[in-house]
């Protein structure tokens, strides 16, 4: 498609995401029209070949992928109600953020319009847009997947279909994101520590990065392990976490630093001993974070 | 020292650490002396070239640089106390792991006996002895440091000296080290939260090594907020952390997997924006950690 003929897309949404993407796109040659409610920052973008829409309808109209970039899903319907007769036959595709709930009750408006539709994130910053390592990941129907992928790679050479329920890419989202505050706030307890012993936040800077080295790479040995449920090849043990807790609370005396947030991670180490997984490799945690099934 | 003339190094401990650093000083063409509570163990080494001492005393008077790596300060202790004349003079340095109180116990232990001390740690596995990019750091006598500094990179070319106290290794290990738990379990509940869908654990593999890689990249600025106390200029805010939690709950709602544990987490977000940091870099959050120095 980015061939001799490259694809007509539309953009909806000119912040800093939907520029970036509006952007790449034109580059690549794609004939390129975009909408945003506040006209103003169509400007750059019609200076380098974009077309400017005055109604969404005629963005819709223009192209037969229809790429929106707006802050939530609320404003994506919002955005494209007074336009839903247009949307009928076309792919429509979200790069937004939002729940689960919010993804499927986009999926049942795009449906209910008659549009083929994909639910995706941008895992970059909007300078990240178009590089090849760049990760995008959606969730939705696999055949707009296939029949546009090679056009929703110029946003980015990782470009991963999740399966075909429109609200995965909002699950992965949130599943792999939860991961960020805990291990910040883990750094930042290391550099309120040293702090209190008169050296530089600074100076954990090196360790704590080959620390998160050292998990990457260990992720795929806890994947495995989790999938099969087979904790018994043990490389670091539920055991020696419990033994762990013990630093994080001398840490806690040595530095006058608040470790208290540590305590549930703690108590589910403890839990995890109690019900025979001490010896075991410390992702059989994973069996304690499932709740159990309601009954029927 | 490693020229011409390699210094005789002793390796006191053969768990599995010990004869890999042992291993690495025989390689290098130290003449290396080793003893071990349990004596078969230093066979392999023997078969090598080292040289196996019977008593820990003759061991010791074998080198000017003695290494131990046995499993606490307290086995460490109780292995040199009957050799105690014997570390007079000699360097010291200990490898193995333990809190900061008891490595200045042992700091205290070996000046009485007239020893210079260092102790460190290896931030690796067995087999990343010896590695160019392998990081063992150290807190004690700089001089006894600079003097074998060419010796202890033997063990690995990322050494790193981190002050003149010797419970400062011991101190990093915690500080740094207390990231490993609550990031491990971000990465189990996101496995489950899949799971609960009917998708693989490792199928998260790949996007939460991008987080990884993206917290990694982040630490040099955070580290940079923190020292300087300036945390106006946010790239990412506390408020776009405290709008995270709604989706940390909404995780639980859609995939049954417990997320109680970052309900701590959720709740110093809440506070730090209560005292005016809503606006400010999420490393604001280091202020809250900080407990309020007990009135003298
Ligand atoms: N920026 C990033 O680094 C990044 C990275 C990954 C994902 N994302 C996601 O991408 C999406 C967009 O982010 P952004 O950074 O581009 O945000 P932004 O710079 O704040 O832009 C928001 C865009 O949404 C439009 N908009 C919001 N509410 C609207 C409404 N009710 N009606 C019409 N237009 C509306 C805005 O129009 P106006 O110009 O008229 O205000 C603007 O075009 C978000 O869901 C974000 O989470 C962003
Ligand atoms: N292995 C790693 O990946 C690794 C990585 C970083 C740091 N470390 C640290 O390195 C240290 C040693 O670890 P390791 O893996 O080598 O442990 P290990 O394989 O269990 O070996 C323990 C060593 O300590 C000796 N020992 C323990 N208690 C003793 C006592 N009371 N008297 C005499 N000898 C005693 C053992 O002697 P016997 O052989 O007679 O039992 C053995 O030589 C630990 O502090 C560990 O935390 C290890």
């Amino acid at each position: 498609m980015t061939g001799a003929n490259p694809l007509p897309v539309t953009v909806v949404g000119l912040g800093s995401m939907g520029r970036a993407l509006a952007e790449v796109f034109i580059d690549a040659g794609h004939p390129t029209t975009v909408w945003n409610r506040t006209p103003a920052k169509a400007a750059p973008l019609v200076a380098k070949g974009a077309v400017q829409a005055g109604e969404v309808s005629a963005a819709l109209a223009a192209s037969p992928l229809v790429i929106t970039c707006l802050t939530t899903f609320e404003d994506t319907r919002s955005v494209l109600e007074p336009a839903a007769a247009t949307v009928s036959g076309r792919a429509l595709v979200t790069l937004n953020s939002g729940s689960p709930a919010d993804a499927r009750g986009m999926a049942a408006w795009a449906a209910g319009h008659g549009a083929r539709f994909l639910a995706g994130a941008v895992k970059n910053v909007p300078a990240g847009v178009g590089a090849p390592d760049t990760l995008l990941y959606y969730g939705g129907d696999r055949a707009v997947f296939d029949e546009y992928r090679t056009t929703l790679e110029v946003m980015g050479g990782d470009t991963v279909h999740l399966g075909n329920e429109a609200d995965l890419a909002a699950l992965y989202e949130m599943a792999v994101g939860a991961m960020l505050l805990p291990a910040l706030v883990g750094f930042f307890q290391g550099a309120a520590a040293v702090q209190a012993r008169g050296l530089e936040a600074s100076s954990t800077v090196r360790f704590a990065g080959k620390w998160l080295d050292m998990i990457k790479s260990l992720l795929p040995v806890y994947a495995e392990e989790i999938d099969s449920r087979d904790y018994t090849d043990a490389g670091s043990s539920v055991n020696l976490f419990l033994a762990g807790a013990d630093h994080d609370r001398d840490l806690a005396e040595e530095t006058n630093v608040d470790t208290s947030w540590l305590a549930p991670l703690h108590d589910l180490v403890q839990r995890a001993v109690e019900a025979g997984h001490g010896d075991h490799s410390v992702s059989a945690l994973t069996e304690l974070l499932r709740k159990p099934e309601p009954v029927a």
